[in-house]
C-alpha cells in the first residue's frame, strides 16, 4: 500500500501542476495596473513619421500585440478629442466636445474614477493644460469642454492621487474668485510648480502644475518634462497595494497635425515614445502592468511622402489642419495584452481595459 | 502490486495527456496550407475607407492577429509594386522594378518555388494580367518588371498548379513567335478562357486566362471573378495532402489609388474582402491554413475626411498619384497566426512564411 500511496501522492502532484499552470497563465493575465498612454492626434502616418525622424525605430515596437479601432463620435462622423476620450473613458459614445457624460449629456462613471472607488491609486500625466479635452474626459463631466473652469472644479470631486500638466490658471485665476490650488491643499495635494518639485514628492497626493496655460513644445523648452513626470506618477502610484490606473498624454502630436508642421509632429512623437518605452521597461520588471498605446484619431490626414531612414529626413504632405476619420492603431504590452488584437469601436478599449482591472 | 500497476498506468496516462497536450498545441501552430492576400496600394485609409462604403463592416474584422510592416525597398524610400512584392516573395529587400531576384540582380528561390520544390501544391489567382508586378515576383526571376514577356516564359520553369488571372498575350502574342499556352498544355495545363471555364476544372493543372491584357474593375464587368477563381484554386489545391501555398491579389486597389478614384479603391476593397470571408470560411473549417492579409504599400495618400458608417458615404482626399512609405498593415488568422503580431520589415513576412511551412 505504500507504494499506492506514494503513486497517489504523485498523480496529485502531477494534477496539481497542470492546474497550477492554468492558473498562472489566467492570473498572469489580469494585471494589477494599467497604464493608458494616449497620443492625441496620432494615426498610422503620425507614428510612421516618428519612426523614420528616428532612423527606422521606436519603443513602441516592443508591443506584444496589435489592433485598430474606430472612432466615430455619436453625431460626427469626424470626432473632436473630448468624445474621442470620453469613448476611451467612459466606453460610450458621446458627442463631440462632451466631456465624461453620454450622448444625452448624462454624466458617466470614468474608468479613473471606477479605479478610484476600487482603491486603487489614479493619475494623469499630460503636455496640455489638465482641463484640456483628453484628461478632462477622464475626471470631468460636462457638456463642452470649453467650460475649462468647470472642469477644473471636477478635479476636486475624483480623489485622483497624481496629476501633472498645465493649465494653472483654471485652477487658481477664476471668474468665480475661488482659489482651487488651496482647495487641492485641503485635500491633502502637495502642489509642485515646477518639474524639479514634481521629481522631489515621492509619495503622498500631487498637483504638478508646470504651466499657467499650455506647456510649450518639446523644442520650446519642455524638454524631457513628460518623461521625468511619468517616472514620477509611476513611483507614487505604484505604491498603492491593489494597483493603480494611470493615463499619460502625449498632447500636442495633435498640435502638430493643426498646423501642418511634420518636424513638430515628429519631434513630439518620438518625445511619447520615449515615455512608452520607459514605461513599457517599468511593465516589464513589474510584471503585473498592462499598457495600451493609442490615439483618439488622426490630424492633419498626414501622408508619407518621401524620407530616409538612416538620416531620419522625412517629407510628408497634409490634406487638412483637422481630423479625419480614418481608424487608429491600438498596441498593447504585458498581462492581458492579447485582448487589445483586432478592430473594434472605441467604446471597447474601455471594456477591456475595465476587464483587465476586474472593475466591474 | 496491481494498485500500483494500476497507479503506474494512471501516471503515464497523465504524462501523456500534458504532451500530447503540447504536442497538439505545437502542431496546430503549424499549418499545411498558407493563403498570402494581397492588396496592391491597400495601407490603412483604403482598408477603413473601404469599411465604411460597406457600412462599418469587412470581413477582415475576424483577423485574430494584426502587425504592421515597414516598406521601403533597396534603393528607394517609395517601393514600387515589383520590390514591395519581391521582399515579401523571397525575404530579401530588392531594388524598385525587380522581379524574383536580389539587390544585386541575382535570382532567388521565391516562397511559392520553395513550396513546389518541397511537394505542396501552388497557385496564384489575381485581377491584373499574370505578368504583372505582383504575381511576377512570386514566379519569375528578371531585373525588370517591364519585361513581361520573359516573365510569361519563366511560368513554364516552376510547376505551379493553378494560375489565374489576366495578360493572355504575354503568352500567345509573342514577339518571340513562340506561342506559350501550347507550351502550357504540353506540361499538362488544362487552359481556361472564361470563369465558367475555370469552374469546370476540378482537378490537375490549370491557366486560367480571363482577359487578353488587364480584366476590367470590379464595376466594368469583372464582378465576382476573383471570389469564383480563389474558389476554384483552393478546390483544387487542398487535394494535395502536403499542403498548399496560394497568393491572391486584389490587383486593382492601386489602380484606385493611381487614379484617386475613391469609389474605384472602396469597390475593389470591398471585392478583395468577400474573397477574404471565403478564405477564413475555408480555413476556419479546414483548421490547418495560415492567411495572411496585407499590401506592398499605399497607394494616393489617401486621407479619410467625412463619410457614413450607416449609409456607406465616404469623402477622402489624395496627396499623391503615386505610392507613399507608410507602414502598411498585416492580418494573420489561422495556426501560427499570432507570429504576425508586432511591426517587422515587409521580409520578415517570407521569413515566417517559410517557418509556418517548415520550408527551410
Amino acid at each position: 500500500m505504500k507504494i499506492s500511496v506514494f503513486f497517489t501522492c504523485l498523480i496529485l502532484l502531477s494534477g496539481f501542476c497542470c492546474y497550477s499552470q492554468n492558473i498562472f497563465k489566467r492570473e498572469n493575465n489580469s494585471p494589477k495596473n494599467v497604464i493608458l498612454m494616449i497620443g492625441d492626434g496620432m494615426g498610422t502616418s503620425q507614428i510612421y513619421a516618428g519612426m523614420v525622424a528616428n532612423k527606422n525605430t521606436l519603443n513602441l515596437e516592443r508591443a506584444q500585440f496589435i489592433g485598430f479601432h474606430k472612432n466615430q463620435s455619436a453625431d460626427s462622423f469626424i470626432t473632436d478629442s473630448a468624445a474621442g476620450a470620453t469613448a476611451l473613458s467612459i466606453g460610450k459614445k458621446t458627442k463631440n466636445s462632451a466631456v465624461g457624460v453620454d450622448a444625452d449629456g448624462k454624466p458617466q462613471m470614468t474608468i479613473l474614477e471606477a479605479a478610484e472607488k476600487k482603491g486603487l491609486a489614479t493619475g494623469m500625466v499630460v503636455t496640455c493644460s489638465m482641463t484640456h479635452a483628453t484628461p478632462a474626459s477622464f475626471i470631468a463631466h460636462q457638456p463642452y469642454r470649453g467650460l475649462t473652469q468647470e472642469i477644473a472644479a471636477d478635479f476636486l470631486k475624483t480623489d485622483i492621487d497624481v496629476f501633472i500638466g498645465g493649465g494653472r490658471n483654471d485652477f487658481d485665476k477664476r471668474k468665480d474668485g475661488l482659489n482651487l490650488i488651496d482647495s487641492l491643499k485641503a485635500h491633502d495635494y502637495q502642489i509642485a510648480g515646477s518639474i524639479l518639485e514634481v521629481q522631489k514628492i515621492k509619495s503622498g497626493k500631487m498637483a504638478g502644475f508646470l504651466a499657467d496655460k499650455e506647456p510649450p513644445r518639446f523644442s520650446a523648452g519642455r524638454a524631457d518634462q513628460l518623461s521625468k513626470s511619468a517616472d514620477a506618477a509611476i513611483d507614487i502610484l505604484k505604491q498603492n497595494k491593489k494597483g493603480f490606473f494611470l493615463m499619460v498624454e502625449g498632447s500636442q502630436i495633435d498640435w502638430g497635425g493643426h498646423t501642418n508642421n511634420l518636424k513638430y509632429i515628429t519631434e513630439e512623437v518620438v518625445d511619447f515614445d520615449k515615455v512608452i518605452g520607459q514605461v513599457f521597461d517599468f511593465a516589464q520588471k513589474d510584471g503585473n502592468t498592462l499598457v495600451i498605446i493609442t490615439a483618439d484619431h488622426e490630424t492633419g490626414g498626414l501622408s508619407i511622402r518621401g524620407g530616409s531612414t538612416k538620416t531620419g529626413e522625412i517629407k510628408g504632405s497634409f490634406s487638412t489642419k483637422k481630423h479625419t476619420g480614418v481608424m487608429i492603431p491600438v498596441f498593447a504590452f504585458g498581462p492581458g495584452a492579447e485582448a487589445f488584437a483586432g478592430i473594434y469601436e472605441n467604446t471597447a478599449i474601455f471594456d477591456k481595459m475595465i476587464e483587465a482591472l476586474r472593475l466591474k
